[in-house]
């Protein structure tokens, strides 16, 4: 592991504690089946969430936040519009932004706007490896996110069994997580927020974004264990993530 | 009981197999309320749920699921059009869809919409009374709504204290669930998403429905056992859908 | 205080009594984010309430519920318009309405839009420190707070480590609640809810208002005493509302 990469379990609990003193600004553009969920994960890591999509409001929202995360969920030509708006006003104002293209794989128009979108330069992109596939037009292989992220001089966050996270030159594997995230809607919609709070607090993105994927892979795991199922799993993780500490983050993490 | 109903629970028990394993997708147009806990429904019951109401992109998502389910709750222009759509990509695809006609008692518009999509075949209808008699205009008795299954070569699901379903020629009863299922929101949508996933694995339009209902009536008794209210239910429901098994469905089953 | 503020605790027991029986419909305008708990906040109490903004559906919707309430939260072109019909109809019918300006501090077209409604006589508005100061232009002190409802006709509920609740004449102060309803999304969108229901049975809207509050802040100290974070404490304050008791209320209540 390049440094700081192999300091990756500490430097996530102090951007949890310096997330949790900031209170960031995080503004979601995200689909209806995400919001709540999204918004909550946020506001158990101890950011500030704000959702509108609203054509007259998104500038101002986008402006005095943060982060800024741009979710391609149940993407009609509202949030569509919402995302154009505030993809710029977060670049003209230097805020960074998450791009998670949802679903990409299952639409040509939706995986069309998610290329037009990439070559914003968003810091970071999370995303599974159908969807990689999808908008790399490659398959989702080391070599090959390694290269689309030195290409758009992005971060990739490629999650599923295990998690890959690369800015090109630097990459590292993270193995936390269980398999009950897979049966909760909005899971990786939730995942990129984080990555969203966290970039809005610590300016190297590919350590923000391994941190925020660190952080909610381990507390899926603590939530687990305490979960008869999916519906108890999901109220899990947002106490989990409340209450994550440095002990549990150092002593659980399985980094690459 | 009509042969096989009488073999309802195992053969809701085997049904519930086959989607775990199939993991059939299926496209839910259904309201903002509903949206995050029907897709938690279908993914704690093993489908694959998707949402999007786009336009340009319902055709796409339609045509690449193996159910369609629609829900008028907080219908407006864009998810009637969606509907719409949808409805005539999985009619000639020859996807099963699901109507559920949600408060069409509370709005004249709203139940004219329906009264247009309930002629377009659908495999099954979902509907509590109120629906029932604002869709049928007739009382909610078991000869109307016979007459209404066999005039429209549907199923309906008749929800309530006792579920009635009926395809019009074999009829059934279940008498699980619990009170509390009224204090959530959403419980009908998911009941009838939940018969869209069970009717993208069986081709018996009335076993299909009758079996996604007995197993939502069974989960909802073994969650109210754990519930302090109507917040851990929601919770334990979707636990309970998760770990259901052939002994609890034959064991519970109260169908007549 | 003024009788009958004295007596609040046990009028609020009366007055969930009254909403238990009664089963008022409450008719939300309010964000994506919020539908869903808003709704189940509702049901918990004993209210029905339904969500809808179609233009053609929610005159229908309003005119047949019992109270209305107008959240501004994720506010689009669509909701704006469907507010504006909704509080007309609402007034007409002499149906009491709530107004929650959500976030009406972070975007100047919302802030707008707010002080055009709070002059169509809202029966009472929620909102925190920072949403009262730009609705009203003042510092949210006690004596602007009590100028600010006296001069709009209004009771305002300004919400936050304390509750104040005032028409400008009578006033009542709240101390219950929990730092946890801080870190869960829709936490005020439900509580301006409860709100509406209690106006739904009670003319006084100042002893309507308060009964809410109180009623909403002494079941989220009852679900902080079961909660390991905000994602327990979310389901959990759903269950206190619901097993809410005379008892509870009279022995936890702190009122001043």
């Amino acid at each position: 592991l390049h440094a700081p990469l192999n300091e990756l379990p500490r430097l996530s609990a102090d951007l949890l504690e310096r997330l949790r003193t900031k209170a960031p600004r995080v503004h979601c553009i995200t689909n209806g089946a995400a919001q709540a969920f999204t918004a909550n994960m946020l506001l158990a890591a101890g950011a500030v969430p704000s959702l509108t999509i609203a054509p007259d409001e998104i500038a101002a929202f986008t402006a005095s936040a943060d982060a800024l995360l741009v979710n391609l969920g149940t993407f009609d030509a509202e949030r569509r519009e919402a995302a154009e708006m505030a993809v710029k006003v977060a670049t003209e104002a230097g805020r960074p932004w998450v791009l998670d293209p949802v679903f990409i794989d299952r639409s040509a128009s939706r995986a069309e706007f998610a290329k037009m979108l990439a070559v914003c330069k968003p810091a970071a992109m999370r995303l599974n490896c159908a969807e990689f596939t999808a908008l790399a037009d490659a398959a989702p292989e080391e070599d090959a996110v390694k290269r689309y992220a030195r290409d758009n001089l992005t971060v990739i966050g490629l999650t599923g069994v295990a998690d890959l996270i690369t800015d090109g030159a630097r990459s590292t594997r993270i193995d936390n997580g269980h398999e009950l995230m897979g049966r909760v809607t909005a899971m990786g919609c939730a995942a990129s927020a984080l990555a969203a709070a966290f970039l809005a607090v610590e300016g190297d993105a590919l350590i923000a974004t391994a941190a925020a994927l660190l952080c909610f892979g381990v507390a899926g795991e603590m939530a687990a264990h305490q979960a008869a199922g999916p519906g108890s799993f999901a109220v899990a993780i947002l106490d989990a993530i409340h209450t994550l500490d440095r002990r549990a983050l150092v002593e659980r993490a399985r980094v690459s």
